[in-house]
């Protein structure tokens, strides 16, 4: 396992994470002035500064990117579809233009959480359907723009609202479908926060490497009690992740890139950049 | 499909469903008024008023019983996992002495939740090799008592503090390796809050019918959003789960017992108990 305790080589910061404080522009800054060597940006606060302005700061920081977030939401019905597909290909030419590695795929889940306005359903497998459906679609876009497509499975709390892929496995057979000649142009996002309670976690990580699947890590803390669905993750040490455990596999499997910190968390977003950055650092140093 | 529309035949109330309106009697006297012939209570509300009372209550009112809840929390360490264990033995016997068909197992999580007080771990494989230990070590018990055991996979948002038994999968290979015969004594629950997004839901209630596992079935509704991660769970049609879906292949696989209604809800719990029931067996004839 490679030694995250002294240089910030491999730390990654997920620009949600402080998105309350700061636009993406004195994100930026504030990632250069504390040494962290990359970001994971969102497509809102890309737009906020525009595509031209975000290139430009990041390369004038000297920033890396570990992925871009993100695409998906691809469950729809009527005139929703053809948005959403248009909608994803603009992700991946933002993702292109700004040079990041991989596109972050956020399935989505029913159709009228996925795409509101869309018709409402219960048919789960139905909004699978659309998933596979509208990464098939998206994938020779994304091939021909060279820009891999990374399918994040999330927590299974998230299948009706968010995203209807909830375990790695199941992201591992939808990749296996539709590029089973493992080409690298789509692969996963293992986030410990949605996969750490996985039963057969250690077997998909394992799997995932094996296929050439894993396209990135990323790191926040469950903690107890959870107090919003959505919004109280915890600072990596603040919670029940075994993240050394995981990263163990992770890595053992292959992975050589960049480990992204990712937290939606009220409490995070209420403290000043600067101390929630620090805080980052040093527990990434000692806990990750 | 069984027909659920007309007489309340194939009904259970789990008495957590209005456990902040009444004692254990006065909701059995509320089921009696209202028809359910059927509850599923729980050993605090029995010892709240004596098992002996209990018992006499409900043979008095006619009703059956779909479970008895609930037995588990087995990781423990140091002195909490002898106490853990005699805690189980406990409950099997209060089981038996109702005549519940079966003892629902909850079967914790890390061992700081799930006995407070054991030692803190974040070792979630551990806690399973411990649950696995517990059971076993329970099922000798229960099987000199005939009361079978009944695993309830909880959702993977559980993992930590409630169950790290998180998916019908899970539950089935559990079941496989410490009753090996089938022999009636170990099998499982399915509660669609806990089940219904896994993608190899239906996979799993097969194989569960197949290997002669399906003890329990258990309904209520998972709202969007989800306020609370315990107390918010949504009666029957207000929430996105195709409960006839998973009915039909419940039943298609073999299962023939009650239907239990559980719903844990701030927002039940603070209507009065009549009108609770009433909705409960409308929503049972109507969308389950």
């Amino acid at each position: 396992m490679r030694d995250f305790s002294g240089a910030l080589r491999q730390m990654s910061l997920n620009t949600a994470t402080v998105r309350r404080q700061s636009d993406l522009l004195g994100i930026i800054e504030a990632c250069a002035r504390h040494g962290i060597p990359a970001i994971s940006p969102w497509r809102d606060q890309v737009a906020a500064v525009g595509l031209g302005n975000a290139g430009r700061a990041i390369r004038q920081a000297g920033l890396k990117l570990s992925g871009y977030c993100r695409g998906g939401m691809f469950p729809a019905s009527g005139e929703h579809l053809a948005a959403a597909h248009d909608d994803n290909r603009r992700a991946v030419d933002e993702a292109a233009a700004l040079g990041a590695p991989c596109l972050i795929l956020v399935a989505g889940g029913l159709p009228q959480f996925s795409r509101p306005g869309s018709h409402a359903s219960k048919d789960l497998g139905g909004a699978r359907t659309m998933i596979e459906d509208g990464i098939g679609r998206l994938l020779e876009h994304a091939r021909t723009a060279g820009l891999p497509l990374a399918i994040e499975p999330l927590h299974p709390m998230y299948a009706a609202d968010r995203a209807a892929v909830n375990t790695l496995a199941q992201a591992l057979d939808i990749a296996a479908k539709l590029d089973p000649g493992q080409t690298g142009a789509l692969g996963v996002a293992v986030d410990v926060y949605h996969v750490w309670w996985d039963p057969d976690l250690q077997a998909g990580i394992e799997r995932a490497g094996r296929e050439g699947r894993l396209l990135a890590h990323h790191v926040c803390d469950w903690l107890v009690p959870t107090k919003d669905l959505l919004n109280d993750r915890g600072m990596m040490g603040d919670g029940v992740i075994d993240l050394p455990g995981i990263r163990a596999a992770v890595e053992a499997a292959g992975y050589d890139g960049l480990c992204e910190v990712e937290i939606f968390s009220n409490h995070w977003w209420s403290e000043p950049i600067d101390a929630v950055l620090t805080t980052c650092i040093e527990r990434f140093q000692t806990v990750v």
